[in-house]
């Protein structure tokens, strides 16, 4: 009886002490004061406006036990806190795993192991106007996930991860004779439709990553681009170093379109810290790719998978950069206030966007 | 001065430790790989694809405190972890309730007790593919509830649920002759519009339960269909096995629908469990049901409360099976690890899915 | 190595019992059953009807770190439990902040000055038929929040907040000669687009306040409408009574629309407390506002900010009243049992509802 009570009622009567012992409830509370400007294209009229923003903040849950034997089981549930629109959580990393001496196993939705592997390059990460997704392709979370994490090997982890389409994913085409849109059948069938894999190397000062990813488009489409990304960063202590190189591989289509960065950090007093960073991409990430546009003939304008970010759009003659600047100051080391400036440019189609930004991070 | 700011901002301030200490965090996290190999219909293309997905995945607080002479306060709140969709939580049992001699009563979000009667005897329970619920009619979680459980008399318990309609609940009948569909006046207005009741009977190695469900069609259906569970539950210690018979009742339009089954699993080794469920219906599950098309002259594509499960459709030659079996490694008390297959038939449509699946479980 | 780790995979493996040392789990759950009978217009057919429905219940996280030098930062994330849609969490104050000797400075989304200065003032509140938001305008959250509160002085503290509109609002125009809709430029972007400010004083048995709301409705519209609320609660000890006035000025258009409302209550015995409320208003809530039709030669169908709720409409031939009487049982400090009626009325439309309910409060 005790059995079919416990499922519903009694539940609720029994608190489990040993339960809530390993059930962390963490979270992050990041929001920002900006004024965005943007000039949507060449000649046109620019909008200036101010705003009060979360910036992915975030609770979660997470916890794991002790299986004896040197196993490990974890668990991580953790959502994004839709402080704008209204409509409760949103997701970010969920998964299940199992840790041992072999590494650690998961099964959920999860960064894949290129976006992983930036390590802390991105200096303003999570910032409408400065993260490097807005011009690098690859910063992924993807649901659907089989990932492996090595343990380190003299320094040396490899990660990777298998995306299975699960049937849903089609690739749509815009037909401009026609003006209609059709969509190739979805044929994404196996656990590794999508792969990821990176390497990370860090020994003192040193942090190296080479990371690849291999898309599928199904059978209706004769391309599997890929993404390959390297980056390295020098930890002087005082300061920081970084550089990223992506490259999309459009499967011999047409020549590659690429994109690079360079980003740094000064420690300031005890507490400071003065930051830049500098983005250049080939051509802006689109969801209308040009390159890929010369296999089918039709313009691809939403490719791959609905969770895979899509590429840049190769067009040779839009070239982008992103320019960042910043400082940050430690009330703590859990609450860090912000404030910096992102300059975007395309220089073909002459879009611009200036923000000017300022903010506090609270973590938990 | 204290009063208002601590409804609003100084409630942050203050973190009350007493609080606290009852409420708890729970969940389960329970991810799975599986293949599915599909064919629609006699004669139709099979579609094949592997998966990776969160089955029933969920987070909740609960907690009570003993408000003194023998009463308790309960509440529970649990939500669904949505890691497919992307779109955060879901919902869960959700429901507030006083605890004392007399027996529990509930307000909120719960499952009825036809469904809880069913003890432990589905084997594999959640599945996409081997769940009672793709057979069986009645797995309801249902808002809107008024729930009673009684204290447990000599083994036996009474679980009692009122469902209130409220007005937004209509029939949505579908006419042929005219290509249209129609909706009946949604009158259901009472605080008995549904009525789930269960007796559970537990001693020793045995359980057993009887459960039933009436529903209201409103006013414009003369129509009032009923559902009557069965479950016996031997539980010998190393092995388990179990009976169910559903019988879904037509208001005397036409004769019962039924369904039934059968589970057991046996211990194997310290931690291992073999299992397996065959489960028969004389329909499929459908929301166009054809016995109730009998009493409106029309089709009835959307029936009952939007909250309660659609019936078996009543269509005599078209016979249903599943049978699953599988494997339960115990990693710990709350970690499992698990495979197994399920095939599911249609005899009359020709449907067919065989699904194979793995996963992984952790109570927390 | 461990810094890339740690963002993701090893964050599940080490639970930082620091963190979780001051994330407080809160929250309220609140469920009534109710029976509401609606006439909407003069002559027309009442409706009646029995319902369950969570009353605000709500979940949510929160904690402080103390910073040092007298500095404390705040974090506060809380949610809507979505009991009747089935849809999981909505959104309540979620902000971050930091608190010192100069006050509290917030961003995120929060209860208006205005709203936070009703104090005590209702006896009915959240409660679908019951809150003086039914009849009284000003009571709303809202997002892109910048807001501050002053510390206590001499028994008086000021709550000031400014609201960005982000160039996402625009105000909804219904063009009766042409039967279309028109939307005006959402030109908000300001961070100072809407204001409201609140002056509270609390000194032995008095709380008295004023609060102040300005609204900006764009460019296109020669109009920035104005609400005024004032109140005055004296709490006896063993009885309170509570004055409201609430005056919205059309910016010159046309004359004020008011509300005001009277409410008290009194103690009885150990744990029980009777309590009645009245309020009054010119004209009902409405988003179809009349007055400001003046202005436009248009009718406003959606007015001001998604997040700003509407005004009273300004038809100074539907006067509204609401009235509600109940009886509160504290079973504890935390878990109370109520019951209570209300009676809402137009004389003009002749639009009537009584509404009876129960129910039961838990808060952890």
């Amino acid at each position: 009886m005790k059995k079919v009570l416990s499922l519903a009622i009694a539940a609720a009567l029994v608190a489990p002490a040993a339960a809530m012992a390993d059930a962390t409830l963490f979270g992050k509370a990041h929001f920002i004061i900006e004024n965005t400007d943007t000039t949507p294209s060449k000649g046109a009229d620019s909008t200036d406006f101010w705003s009060v923003d979360s910036i992915h903040s975030r609770v979660g849950v997470k916890g794991s036990e002790d299986l004896g034997d040197g196993l490990t089981a974890v668990y991580h549930f953790e959502f994004k806190v839709n402080q704008d629109s209204g409509d409760g959580l949103g997701d970010r990393n969920q998964f299940v795993g199992l840790a041992g001496g072999f590494g650690t196993v998961l099964l959920g939705r999860h960064d894949t192991p290129l976006k992983m592997s930036q390590g802390k390059f991105d200096q303003f990460g999570d910032l409408p106007h400065g993260d490097i997704a807005n011009v690098m392709p690859g910063e992924d979370r993807v649901d659907n996930v089989i990932a492996y994490v090595s343990p380190a090997m003299g320094g040396l982890t490899f990660v990777g991860a298998a995306v299975s389409g699960e049937l849903g994913d089609s690739v749509s085409l815009y037909d401009a004779g026609t003006a209609t849109t059709i969509s190739t059948e979805p044929s994404l069938d196996s656990l590794f439709d999508h792969i990821s894999v990176a390497g990370l190397y860090s020994n003192g000062p040193i942090f190296a990553s080479l990371a690849y990813n291999s898309y599928s488009l199904g059978d209706d489409l004769d391309a599997d681009p890929s993404l390959l990304r390297g980056t390295f960063i020098w930890d002087g202590g005082m300061w920081q170093a970084g550089a990223m190189f992506n490259s999309w591989d459009w499967d011999d289509v047409t020549g590659d379109t690429d994109s690079w960065g360079l980003s740094g950090n000064l420690k300031v007093g005890a507490n400071g810290k003065v930051k830049a960073q500098y983005l250049y991409a080939d051509s802006p990430r689109s969801t209308a790719n040009k390159a890929l546009a010369a296999v089918t003939g039709l313009e691809v304008t939403d490719g791959f998978s609905p969770d895979i970010s899509v590429s840049l759009d190769g067009d040779a003659d839009n070239e982008v950069t992103q320019f960042s600047i910043g400082y940050e100051h430690n009330l703590s080391k859990r609450t860090i206030l912000h404030a910096g400036y992102t300059a975007y440019e395309e220089d073909g189609s002459g879009k611009e966007v200036d923000a000017f930004f300022g903010g506090i991070i609270h973590n938990f």
